[in-house]
């Protein structure tokens, strides 16, 4: 083993990056003792030289273009830290590669479009690339599935990954507020991405869904079918009747194998309000793995943030320092099967929430209709009709989504059911 | 990278070593996928050769003796799961180290006692010893420490590290039975080890503990100042009162690096009802790992069982197929320094009950003597006489134990408190 100093260029100098720069400042003894040799910074790039970022950058070499600083011959490995999909965090992590380096990114995005072609060329170069910085914060969740459990048949990954979501949702069950008062807080409060949706159009956590999956089950990133489906139409009002039966709304992804094929789904679901899942409140990560032999693993810990997400890249940079290598996505890129999608294809319970007409037999025509799709009922309330409508909830037992958005299409023909159900998934855990 | 096939010689073909070869024969394809090259079983020893495993051994060239096993030219990594402080575990992990071998074990005993000796021979041999189904069954904690989290100074590690106590504590408080009838209940279910005061006194988890003290603060593994106490004393009275004021009776295991030296602690604790370890129900195990950087990580899943455990051993098994190495405990051994112990050094609140004889002024003495030892109250209940003596619970603002030992040690010479208090920490999490 080299005892020789690893040296860095990092791209992207934001909250992650300063992050990383301040523990490698501060740390720097704490880290060579752990990795067997130190860890320096060689360059750094970013959009603007001359931010005040709270720790000095005139010791390092300075980069307009990370193309340049991905591959320049002083350093070893490219810490990618600028985010994007594609424009210059890919063109540099390709340059990366190219020019023989190793690769770090935090960038969920770029691996969700670009993942297995980024890996391919790693592998061509004998290089790698790892992103543990990209999937729930500072949790070794990376790691944990790669390694880890690398000895189980993997039956499913869940996870509550986009703390602000998480945040607006358990904040709206305490508060009592809709949605949009509390995204408007999440909003003031800085918790937003630049553009929302991604955040609460479920996007950013689908990403990172499509990265998990593609470790679990040996195939290529599929970001393209993460059924998605964000938290905007969740009401104050489920999040209400779902708590007074047992349950909490989260907007949970869910990675599953079946004879159907592979199922990702990031979507808000109910989950039992005293599972780990349920009890994770604000903006809090946690991922279940559950694994064949291991049973169910539950990890937890800071989803964003400077310190959780800077911890995750040098967890990743210390790995390089010490010379593990593991493939991307765990195992050679070329064997990564392409997965056949299936939606919804593991049966579960559903809740309905529907406003019914006053007519004669309104609630007979409901349950006849779910009966008649072979959906059998777990428990159902009719509360008052207020006007003209009653709200009523039905739990179903174990049902596909299919046969209940046919039950749902057969309501809507009995003309006694108002607007359209609202249908969330129960995800037993 | 070789793709020659890894090849292993198991001791041990308990519950955890058939469990293994269970996984490498139903999963050899999946693992050498993920191992990049296929993980073979050469050689087994046991016991007894005949004993009906439920797994075919024939395939396996047979060894009577581990130390034979270990040295076998054609075996590549050493896989110990016989158990035991020393004796054959020890003699043929060294012999495994000085033919060359890297060692996987899930020997928490072999680790407290001789982990500093054992890793400085692996190191000079230049192997490495893997354990991570020493601590925590199944979840990948030491994976979590060592790497994921290596760029963190790590501020406190804590844990439920023994299923069966948990099991007895929770069960305890669910059925309002003494530790006695859930002892023999724990017993009749064969979650018992053949020395029952390894869990119950709290030694297992407390070689857990030492294992990741170690890590945590690159220190020589300290088993001997493990401040152990069992959970033989835990009363109802005690599960029945923390519960009541939002607490759990958790046995907690605590290490905690400050000024004054390394706090090893494992002793019964209070924590909030509503905190993960909290709701850590039956045999389950948790781990939390706070680091400066990451905040607080929690890891939970089952700390026993065949599958759980054979899921961490094949792990380690991967990750050396893999070619990864990493010291034993995450930096050279050589580098580890010798920890001082602390006791109790780092304050807490603490949880005080006891009996209050029916004297005038009885209260005001005992309140006057946790005062005079600068100890201030937060809580304080005193119940109605039951015949001479009156129950009294306390919960102290925070205060070190040395200063609630006096203060218990005074409340004595008052001659107003019959027996021993009962003083449970209140750890804060």
């Amino acid at each position: 083993m080299t005892t020789d100093p690893l040296r860095l260029g990092i791209a992207g100098l934001g909250t992650v990056g300063v992050g990383v720069l301040k523990i490698l400042r501060d740390q720097a003894d704490l880290i060579a003792a752990r990795a067997g040799r130190p860890v320096t910074v060689t360059a750094v790039s970013a959009r603007n030289r001359d931010t005040d970022r709270g720790v000095a950058i005139d010791g390092f070499d300075w980069e307009d273009d990370p193309v340049v600083l991905a591959a320049r011959d002083d350093i070893d490995l490219f810490v990618e830290l600028m985010g994007g999909a594609d424009g210059p965090a890919k063109a540099a992590t390709e340059a990366a590669i190219a020019a023989g380096k190793d690769v770090v990114t935090a960038n969920k995005a770029m691996l969700a479009h670009n993942g297995h072609a980024l890996a391919e060329a790693a592998e061509a170069a004998g290089r790698v690339i790892r992103f543990e910085a990209a999937v729930a914060g500072g949790i070794p969740v990376i790691k944990a599935l790669t390694e880890g459990l690398a000895a189980n048949r993997i039956e499913r990954v869940m996870g509550v990954m986009n703390g602000t979501c998480n945040y607006i949702l358990t904040r709206m069950q305490a508060t009592e507020q809709g949605y949009n008062a509390l995204f408007d807080e999440a909003a003031k409060l800085g918790y937003l991405e630049a553009d929302p949706n991604l955040d609460v159009g479920g996007i950013d956590a689908g990403h990172k869904l499509s990265l998990l999956a593609a470790i679990a089950y040996g195939t290529r990133v599929d970001f393209d079918n993460v059924e998605l489906e964000g938290i905007q139409a969740v009401t104050l009002e489920d999040i209400r009747q779902a708590a007074d039966m047992g349950y909490r709304i989260k907007l949970l992804g869910v990675a599953q194998m079946s004879g159907r094929g592979l199922e990702q789904r990031m979507q808000p679901c109910l989950v039992p309000a005293a599972s780990p899942l349920g009890q994770l409140e604000g903006g809090t990560n946690m991922v279940v793995i559950e694994g064949d032999a291991v049973g169910q693993i539950v990890l937890r810990g800071a989803g964003a943030g400077a310190g959780p997400t800077a911890s995750a890249v040098l967890g990743d940079v210390i790995d390089i320092a010490r010379g593990f290598r593991v493939s991307t996505f765990g195992q050679p890129a070329a064997d990564l099967r392409k997965a056949r999608p299936a939606r919804a294809a593991v049966p579960a319970p559903y809740y309905v929430r529907l406003s019914l007409l006053d007519k004669p037999g309104a609630l007979a025509k409901v349950a006849t209709v779910l009966g008649d799709n072979g959906i059998s009922i777990d428990r159902m309330r009719q509360y008052d009709h207020a006007a003209t409508t009653a709200p009523v909830l039905i739990v179903t037992h174990r049902t596909t989504r299919s046969a209940l958005d046919e039950a749902v299409a057969g309501m809507a023909e009995t003309g006694v059911v108002q607007g359209d159900p609202v249908v969330l998934r129960i995800e037993e855990v």
